[in-house]
């Protein structure tokens, strides 16, 4: 009776286009169809538009490549930011993570991805090169890798480390060890025994 | 630094757009919004304009309030459904479950909602003036109810039988009982008191 179940051709597509989010099933993105049903039309209309603009105007920073309004992000552009130190990561959402720490003061650095031959990523679909003519230039004096402990992010933390090791600029990474709130008893091996090769000074919290 | 933490005012309102969907939160807002801006642009057009359209163009049903691209939807001109049976429900979700049993070969009316007096929902928000016009007229000669076995459920299956009991139509509810699968155990008592006092001749599954 109805096509593929849906009453109308109309909310079939909504469906369709809502089901390609990320986690999202045909049984969510039906709910959502039927909730936008019920808004207002002019909000519906900002809603839409909202995401293609998003999509058409959003620039990506010309030096950091993280997503921007302006040619040059406002990280880059903040004249207190430490322009010498330079932190790599995978995406945009790892910067907005490291932002929201309120610890980091340097700029960034987006890859855009990570290296994994499994889905065909190379080092030249990410932002590599660009990130050598930052080091060339002179004014960047540490690379902070903030990377994924996966195989994909070691991998890719090892490539940039041979590429921007022949440049005099420090090459750090984000500390690896047992995570504030985890249990030493569920903490893997490999962790474990890296943190205690690897012992900091005691620090009390709250200093 | 950032504005409410997004780096970007196009991505900070595609992201609060998409955290008005029921069921998103923020986080899960902005993983949409940085999938979309990975899509090709005229995807994401698509995607948009799909949405803007569905809730422009739908139209509702003029006899059963289901909805539908055409002024009287698919179901109520299908001349090999039972026109003289229509089932109650509350929503279009509703009607989408029932279909999907391919059990019922009757008309539909959506009653757009539910009496809730906590929600400031009355018989006046509801399309029960059109139920009770349809069975004026005098071709329905079953109502089956099927909404909910709530507490408004069960008021508004109360209110609508006040309204038609005049009419000389029978009026039926979905049946009530253990569900396939439970297990008598964890079943509530009013249901399991209800389904020994209404028990029915065994009918063998697959019959």
């Amino acid at each position: 009776m109805f096509k593929q179940n849906y009453p109308s051709l109309l909310l079939q597509n909504a469906v369709d286009e809502l089901a390609s989010l990320p986690g999202v099933g045909r049984k969510s993105a039906l709910r959502f169809a039927l909730h936008l049903l019920k808004q207002p039309k002019e909000n519906v209309e900002r809603f839409g538009q909202s995401i293609i603009k998003m999509r058409g105007e959003i620039m990506y920073c010309n030096n950091c490549n993280m997503i921007s309004d302006t040619p040059v992000c406002k990280v880059c552009s903040d004249l207190k930011r430490e322009c010498s130190l330079v932190c790599v990561v995978e995406s945009v959402r790892d910067v907005l993570s490291i932002e929201n720490t309120l610890q980091y003061n340097g700029l960034y650095h987006v890859l855009g991805g990570i290296i994994s031959p499994m889905d065909g990523v190379g080092p030249s679909d990410l932002s590599i090169n660009q990130l050598i003519k930052r080091v060339e230039e002179g004014s960047v004096t540490e690379v902070f890798l903030a990377l994924s402990t996966t195989m994909e992010g070691e991998t890719t933390a090892f490539y940039l480390y041979k590429m921007l090791n022949k440049f005099p600029v420090k090459i750090s990474t984000i500390a690896r060890g047992v995570g504030f709130g985890d249990e030493l008893e569920f903490t893997d091996e490999v962790t474990l025994g890296r943190s205690i090769q690897n012992r900091q000074p005691f620090v009390p919290l709250n200093q």
